[in-house]
């Protein structure tokens, strides 16, 4: 297989790290691996194949020969360096907001709308992390009964927003166990020992944008604009893994037996459900597939899920990397 | 007014310590006080007025003269010990989950169906704490425009669970900081740096009990059985403090206004709700009333709810104690 040339820009962030060592982990064909990040995290080394590779700030020729540009330093930086990247040639796989809901902008997740990949006009977004997973859980159902109405509640990790929102739980967490003073500069309220109904910012609608975030992204990715989608997006003290609590009302009828069998039957997707069995935050971080697990039937055409996964993998890194391999499936001959 | 003897069964745990709490806080016109609790307990001294109050064993007269019992030392102490109160001639508040779906056993939220009480005899119960919040905040609307269908997943403090649980959350916390091994006795997984799909048991529908009795408690309270009532509790690393995400569905239509003005003007709810402004667990441990945000209307009789109370007060000893206030009230002359 033709190997490619790779730029990872925000290597140094969570989500960053991530896609370094899955591309090193799932034998991404690489020639050339060049990590890049914001000014402030020059001169890291992160390792790769055994190498140590140092990440520097984006220059005039960083996507010279660069196939495939996998972006996760936040918005700003997208919209600053994806026409960047595109300009000298590459494909940018992005994981920010900036171009989600941009009409001429894929917005994938490879199980679920693979063909969608192609009609690249040299941007793809990947998909907001809570939204992946639960579009993944539901594609099958979708396909198989329609969907009529989604509502969900997330608990939602820290590491979503970062290394830093990391050190900060893991700080505040240490000073109300010793008694001492909880200061917050990433949260606008201590997290730790706490949740808070709030990620990203308030729009005028009094919904969160990460709440909007998964309702028009749902939309896009199922090509429905039909579908009725509300959700209430809450962070909670855990360091990685999200957990939604899902509720669906389908069109037509099914059984929880036929639903679990749709479920496990879908790739990336597993269920974990047993009496006393059901997935948790903790069981995300070393398992890629989506889990989902207190499936219930409510009565007639309305089912309970609890769809979990790792926020930082499938989520986001992971996610990013499967688009790029369905990028090499179709220009590999 | 005429002081009345109180007895607390479970003193010792953290409802029960509450309870002495808020008697004194209230100024309850108590003659004497009685506390109790299982062996391993007997011998604590529990302050009440200055005074330390010994904790004993239940014998044979621990009830004679006994107006009011309030217990809160599970379901188990309730069955066995609350007969031996009624036949005493004292009226059993119980917090456990004994007695409340039990016919002639009123279950009670002051603000809600204080008319309940009156109906006693011998037994009334107090909802549990999850109810409680939810009830208190939707009875309102309910009034008003009536409600045909809920939906809720709640973020459950560990609290709850009783002291061992609030002390495994600090030691599994402690050791996850230090990267030591978590070992878990009250949970069954970790819960520190986690979410548990799962409170109390599972029962054969695939619910847990917490949610049957969500569902089973709400349309007692109400006296509707017609109430569409569909739930998923999680218990997420909070001390104190129980948040529920619920989704209503009206019968009538009403504005945001509208239903803000409605739960303002409910006793004992209040709105915390603006842009950037919601309420949070930590926010309940030091205010009484049931606290809600995030209101928002999805569409036409569809409305978001996000409701926060004390766990430990409001939803168990302060509802414990109103009650006792309320039989008071209609006693008194």
């Amino acid at each position: 297989m033709k190997k490619r040339n790779i730029a990872v820009v925000g290597a140094a962030g969570a989500v960053g790290r991530e896609i370094v060592k899955i591309l090193e982990e799932r034998n991404f064909p690489i020639n050339e691996l060049r990590l890049f990040a914001a000014e402030k995290s020059c001169g890291t080394n992160i390792p790769f194949k055994g190498k140590d590779i140092e990440v520097t700030k984006v220059c005039e020729n960083s996507f010279d020969n660069i196939d495939f540009a996998l972006f996760s330093a936040g918005t700003n930086a997208s919209i600053l360096l994806a026409p960047q990247a595109v300009n000298s040639g590459a494909i940018v796989i992005d994981n920010s907001n900036a171009f989600r809901m941009t009409d001429d902008v894929p917005l994938v997740v490879p199980e679920v709308n693979p063909q969608d990949t192609f009609n690249q006009k040299g941007i793809i977004a990947n998909p907001n992390c809570s939204t992946i997973q639960m579009v993944a859980t539901l594609k099958p159902v979708y396909d198989k009964v329609g969907i009529r109405r989604i509502i969900a509640s997330t608990y939602q990790s820290v590491s979503g927003t970062g290394k830093k929102a990391i050190d900060e739980l893991k700080h505040q967490s240490r000073a109300v166990l010793n008694g001492e003073k909880v200061t917050s500069e990433i949260y606008p309220h201590q997290i730790a020992f706490n949740v808070l109904p709030h990620i990203d910012v308030f729009e005028e609608n009094g919904y969160t944008r990460e709440e909007m975030k998964m309702v028009n992204e749902t939309k896009k990715i199922l090509g429905d604009d039909e579908i009725s989608v509300n959700v209430t997006c809450v962070r909670v003290p855990v360091i990685t893994g999200h957990a939604e609590s899902v509720f669906i009302e389908t069109k037509e009828d099914l059984s929880i037996t036929e639903l679990k069998k749709l479920l496990n039957e879908f790739p990336g997707v597993k269920t974990v459900d047993d009496v006393e069995k059901y997935p948790m935050p903790i069981d995300s971080i070393s398992d890629d597939d989506v889990l989902v697990g207190r499936i219930r039937k409510f009565r007639e055409r309305e089912f309970n899920l609890w769809i979990v996964a790792n926020n930082l993998r499938k989520g986001a890194a992971l996610n990013a990397v499967q688009i790029a391999e369905l990028l090499l499936s179709r220009n590999d001959s």
